[in-house]
């Protein structure tokens, strides 16, 4: 079968001490001190062989992600922007839905035929982390499309506790089509969804949500606050088109950072007057620039309010704490998507139809178009690009 | 200025102990046990004097509660179906909106003019439960339209701390009439907010919610699941007009309990199937008939789930504890609307137009037609009756 | 090697259906039902042969549970008491303490010598109850000395992920002898720990704790809440020995509520008195008989009080829920004792001194002498019954 | 009647804009920027005269707080250090205890001749955040001994829903003299109940908590977390003496950073080695030195950890805000005391002996060796400086 498969030289950079760890299983800890011009390309791949606890999945939609787009990206010595634990070559794409074809004899709950998309995180099951319930902290973590085989191919195998039917969105909003989209968008919207109401407890509805930055994690959230009843939605967004697909995904209201700068006003400013003084009750962070974001949220905040972290950036950022205090606020660090109800709240939503997350796609291609679309992804221009196989 | 005035005989019942605090200050405890003979009529009142921390309202629109109707309804030796603290002969109605025509000279936060509705509940805050943050338990509560003036007439005094502006949903919904049966409706909505959002702490979005009764309060908590990202609402009402008016509130399924069970079907199952045997997240009880809907509850429990009791009786409810360890649930009482952001949360919920609460009004009527309107209100067809003073 | 089996006959009771389950797995669901004259024997047994995940533990001491009194205990037809899932003949026994002797190939994080306890739940990890995060309501449920072979012997092979070391109770206890019998007292510590401090969120240190029963799980229940700073501990219990046993656990006040009854007052009472009429903010029910003792609990509720439910009877309890609504109070209901991280949490708080279960050790045996602590324990005098097999 | 009073000259610094409010009330917002040449004595005042809900409590005992001694040290231009709200000249002191001499007329459930304390922070009950239950950030507050008279004298009135009776611990400790100085104790160690244990939800009994500075507030912090159930107490303090006291007040590791900084090792690495590599669940800031502090604390994070900040410093901390999402982990800002049960729990749980702060008392003076009081006060060597009136 063909796939997209991620490229790359094992060169560690000069000074980079290549660990035990790294040298035996040749996964890199730190991708980007390790991997070395990276290509993208269409090749043919193995058929995976389901393991008796596996399903395969015939693949029918792929979203990609940020990360797929940091596998693409070097630095000027051509080392690999992406930071995380990778082994490469590898078939990327981890944001996916397709239909069971087979099962392994001892696969539970799971049959021949079902429509599903799977988390991409492979919590161990085993590890201090995972038996005391947070396996988005795994110790023994492997990544679909990052350390083991992705889905931007034909057939992928996943153990059965990773797999999630989408039966009732194909069923409750009767558009298979539509489905495998909404599928493949699961896992994203997870990502949000975790940050927001399972590490950060929600907010009460009726509240402001404020979301910095408009990219697919951004609009998942803001698509969240408006289904989850936001009183009051703000984002801020500096690219023109995602500043229109936030005010789509249900934004109250959209600024470009840089435009009110123009006119004096600073985000939190923003904030402020449209609360009458009283602040925002949560802070997304979803721009990856916390140094930038996280300074105006602190002056934005309600009594009581919450800052949630999900873009990452290898930055100090300079925390007035006096500001949380003098608020009574808090600060979460989220990271995952795995566990705690996350894939079957997020896709009873969608089957629901109170969150229709397929408004954020605005590129489509098929499978053997997969360089153009991380070309397209690669732009960051617009909003989710998906990939569907047939 | 004329009201509508709630009379009654003070008879207690023989046997019944009237306190020491019932004898001097005129209020019954127990109100079920000393009044007679109630009868409602519109009548001459005086003005309210607005004291230095009163605001004077104009009042606007009125709805009629639960209460208001067991105050006129009685048992069969005429003493009032209402049970709990009243004082009368007193100006009943306490779910209004109006505007601002005066205020006291230590008046904060609060100008003239401004559209408000009000707290029912008159917390003293000065008690045990008010210094602990728990004015819905106040030890010395005052209840507008039960011990001190209500609403169904011209004027009405409150206390600038019970007051909350609803300028927002003037603004941002841009219609005035509508702001004020929407400012009508906070109060009640509050009720089935305390419970679900604040006593019971939520439900992660994509949960099932059944709701059980749907008059105005199990209306409402339709309305809330549905702006608050239910996956799945469900509910159960014997009257064809609350049916329909639950589906318009968003419910996506709706049953009649007694055609279920000619089918052979009971509540419970018909939740179990609709989750695919994996229950409910959040059941609450807004029929008033615990004995009833309890048991069906325990059997439709999701894993941590959690069931919600808002409607009141006077009776013991045979609870198989048993069910609530097996599925590791819970079961939260409830009472009241007041502190807590309840207010501020249902108007802002309401200006962003995601809670629209006047759907459920299906009865307008004058202040002056307000016995009629009582008596429509008695009859239980229909949702919520809504007074207007112009 | 020798070990306490308990052998019973398989004679399902006349009209109840044995299900597909129970007849290909030979597990009862309903033990009550199927198992009768039950006998328990010191009977040779063959050694377990740890597979590649599994740990082999040389076992050093049992404790006696509630649920091996039930199995032992017969109605008037010689039907065993337990109700629940089992499979005999078994080497019973969960409770326990031990060293680990051997290590399969897989296992991770623990080694040959390591002193252990291990939860008596083997969730299987891959259902939907595992997935999202409630190990205690697993649908593909194994356990230890009920459907496989128990503690009560030389040898027990367990899983990996079970298993939690208990070194820092030897090195900062500092007494090996001491530490095994704290390890086989980790398991139902954990029960109530898992109800009062993760089903029910605790309490906050100063509040009033109450505990009903006086067994080895009330006894935890009161040590866990002098250990977590309850501001004052009321017990009820019937036998004089366990009141003595509560008092020396940590309990302010403790009565005989049958001398408090002709004395003419009720539990709620003594509560109420020892309250200034404030109530307790946690009622523990662990005296297995819901239907006295919850009634008391719901006249002495602090406003936002808590019902804890451990104690299981498999009866109607006649609640009456308005006292909830009045009190906005919540009632929880708990089993089990696994995930959450309560084994390592219970394990920390044993190891730092602050929590000694061993004082409600009152007997203690070898494990030949097994039927004869079986009789012991049947007796329901005293507290923990322990078996060493040195 | 005597008190020792704050004098200071009113010096706005040049530049330092003075507020409308400032110039109106003679209240400093910014007291760092206005009060210059602060000086204590013990001068006559003049008794306060009770207003209808105001009660007079002769003073007992005065515990000397940070802010305090802030007012009286300054900088190299003479002005005062303490930077928050303040009104001088003043009778300082909000730390007390005493019994009620006089009430007035509308005061409920206190008495002539109780035994009590009081909260510093006098909240409003009116504003927005008084409505919604966060009366620690009131926004017109008024503070005893900061704006209005406080407590280092020989009478003071303060409103009834203020004051908290701490009978109990009188009764219970059967101490009287004792009583007076825990009773001056409750308001410092509110400052942390609030802080871990409603700001931050606590900890799970069990958990490993580490706090950063023992004096008086660092104290309270691990007299808390002893008391209620930590699984293991680390400190960190740079003073001798007030390593001693930690260990006293419960801490079972006790360290100089310094010292551990000349051995090469810094305090995280400390803080993992203790727990194995896993990490701290909650890490308290009672140092006044976030930038220190604070780096430490994102490296010794469990996963699900809380840092919880309560030492106050105007200056940015250079937070690594990817460590908290790699550890799933989050940040309190605390302020105040006030509210949420926080008096009457730590009064409770004083009375009940499981709490005794009195042990954090180093030096003990009469209320005429005041000003020597504060002398040895800001010498910051030992724990509290207790003034006794009597």
């Amino acid at each position: 079968m063909k796939g997209i498969v991620l490229s790359a030289e094992w060169a560690p950079r000069p000074g980079y001490e290549v660990s035990e760890f790294e040298r035996t299983t040749k996964k890199a800890i730190t991708g980007s001190s390790i991997w070395r011009h990276p290509r993208p390309a269409l090749r043919d791949v193995e058929e995976p062989q389901p393991g008796p606890r596996d399903v395969l999945i015939e693949v029918k939609a792929i979203g990609i992600c940020g990360s797929d787009i940091h596998f693409c990206e070097t630095d000027t010595e051509g080392y690999m922007l992406y930071p995380g634990l990778t082994r490469f070559p590898q078939v990327i794409g981890h944001e996916f839905s397709g239909r069971i074809v087979e099962i392994g004899k001892e696969v539970r709950d799971l049959c021949v035929g079902d429509p599903v998309t799977a988390e991409e995180m492979l919590w161990c099951g085993r590890c201090f982390s995972c038996r005391i319930g947070v396996p988005n902290h795994c110790e023994y973590l492997e990544e679909l499309g990052f350390t083991v085989q992705g889905a931007m191919t034909r057939y992928i195998a996943v153990e059965d506790r990773f797999v999630w039917p989408i039966t009732s969105i194909v069923e409750q909003r009767g558009d298979e089509e539509a489905a495998w989209e909404a599928g493949a968008l699961v896992e994203p919207t997870g990502v949000s969804y975790l940050a927001m109401f399972v590490r950060s407890q929600g907010f009460k509805p009726g509240s402001t949500v404020v979301v910095y930055g408009a990219g697919p994690i951004g609009l998942a959230a803001i698509s969240l606050a408006e289904a989850a009843g936001a009183g009051r939605i703000v984002a801020f967004e500096s690219l023109e088109s995602r500043r229109r697909l936030a005010k789509a995904a249900g934004a109250d209201a959209v600024y470009d950072p840089a435009a009110l700068s123009r006119e004096g006003t600073q985000p939190w400013q923003a904030v402020m007057d449209l609360t009458g003084g009283r602040g925002a009750q949560m802070h997304v962070e979803a721009a990856g620039v916390p140094t930038r974001t996280v300074p105006q949220m602190e002056r934005a905040l309600a009594v009581d309010g919450k800052i949630v972290i999900i873009g990452r950036a290898a930055e100090r950022v300079p925390m007035y704490l006096e500001a949380l205090q003098v608020r009574g606020s808090q600060l979460f660090g989220s990271q995952g998507h795995a566990g705690h109800s996350v894939f079957p709240n997020v896709i009873q939503l969608m089957a629901s139809g109170r969150l229709d997350m397929r408004k954020i796609i605005t590129h489509r291609f098929t499978l053997a178009q997969g360089e153009e679309a991380l070309r397209q992804a690669l732009s960051r221009e617009g909003g989710k690009v998906m990939l569907h196989t047939a």
